[in-house]
């Protein structure tokens, strides 16, 4: 059997490998492990919406990333069925942002994952839950044991 | 009493003004009426994730920005406080999304609304239900009657 | 091919048969149709929480219970998965409230379904939204074509 | 000030005495902490719904209790805007239900709270989130220091 933190950390690898959106926005993924994964982000200035704060809608992609490494951390492709938000606290330009994400359930088929944001050594920005559901296929052939 | 339609304009050139990240995204704002907002954006490849299809976090910015504006059409700052998408199909590199933001509750501070992104012309893609907290803050002044 | 109204009144006979907690609760199943539901509750004495109004868990329950009956109107078992619901306003003992489901989406496995719960002729008191899913059973053998 | 533990006592003394709902489903609170509560409820035949399980609403009773508790225990009284519940798995009659309620996140005026349902001794039946408002009242006068 394979080790479950080399299987996480491939399975990163692999999810990585075809992911631009994740980079484009300049989150990077920091740490990865079975059922966990933090990712992080800098709000830019082209981040900032019409109140002068960084788009709820960019907190969420930070959440939602940290999330889906988590979830598929298991070498079985997970996809996100219905996720939620609260916003606590605005995040301004210049903040470092830290999204913790862990899950909190996990059946054969579905998951539950919460996430934290959180200003980097700060207050919490926002708090999220994710739905996970498995696709029935992997990412890659695991070696025979 | 400003016409509704005349302020919902104003609300929505106000939020554009100091709007860097929808900008940024390749988001317009197609049409706007009070409590109602139309978004749309092209999935363009720097927004595809690891499974190959539009980063789910960007299906959520969309309809976010479409709830924001419809939201915010009463010249009356609100917030996001709450929001949550159910993800009915992947969306794919090259399609054209819209996302339709209407009214659904509306109290003195606080309303809940109801988007939909649709590839345009086609499929459901997404729903979202956003719940939004006015600040008691005024976008400009209203001329007096 | 069975009659769709035909179908969903005999769902929901087949439902109430085995029903023993809506009637416990004094919620009634007031009309039927595919894919939408209606039911009614009054709130008696022993519903009032803490606050002096009705408990919202049975608020809850109520929406829940028309949820129920609309999804299973196919003649597909399905279960909820996930469901929120937003108080707008309390509900006092004495009041009649009627619950207003309606499909909102539909797939192969799952459903997305919107709730109102409305003070008889009066104003909305809670807005709820309901997750279904398949369970891959019947309730009863269809006639032959 | 007054002793936590003795505030949230007292807070669940007051919420207790003018409580009809929780009594008449049988619901009892076990145990009562700041920001914490757990209350159990045992699943009896007329709670069946017509899958031959609890119905879910009273799974979600059972939680939005335990969560009214955690969050009144500050002798701020605070009402529900907005929960969510996720089914893991059926509760069925005769089974005893714990729930846990625990806060996650607390501002002046709003608060995040996470309830987890649990067959006694066994497995985990649901996950609920729920968002307190405070309403600027108090459950009775404090002594002064």
């Amino acid at each position: 059997m394979m080790d479950p933190q080399a299987m996480a950390d491939a399975c990163a690898a692999a999810m990585l490998r075809d992911d631009a959106s994740t980079r484009s926005l300049g989150i990077t993924i920091d740490q990865i492990a079975p059922g966990q994964a933090r990712a992080s982000m800098e709000v830019r200035p082209h981040m900032a919406n019409g109140h002068g704060m960084c788009h709820g809608g960019l907190l969420f992609t930070l959440a939602d990333t940290a999330f889906a490494f988590a979830c598929n951390s298991y070498n079985q492709r997970v996809v996100a069925q219905h996720c939620s938000i609260t916003f606590l606290r605005p995040a301004k330009v210049g903040m470092r942002l830290e999204a913790f994400a862990a899950q909190r359930q996990r059946t054969a088929r579905s998951g539950l994952y919460d996430v934290v944001v959180r200003e980097a050594g700060g207050a919490d920005i926002a708090e999220f839950r994710g739905h996970a559901r498995a696709l029935g296929q992997r990412f890659f052939e695991e070696p025979a044991p």
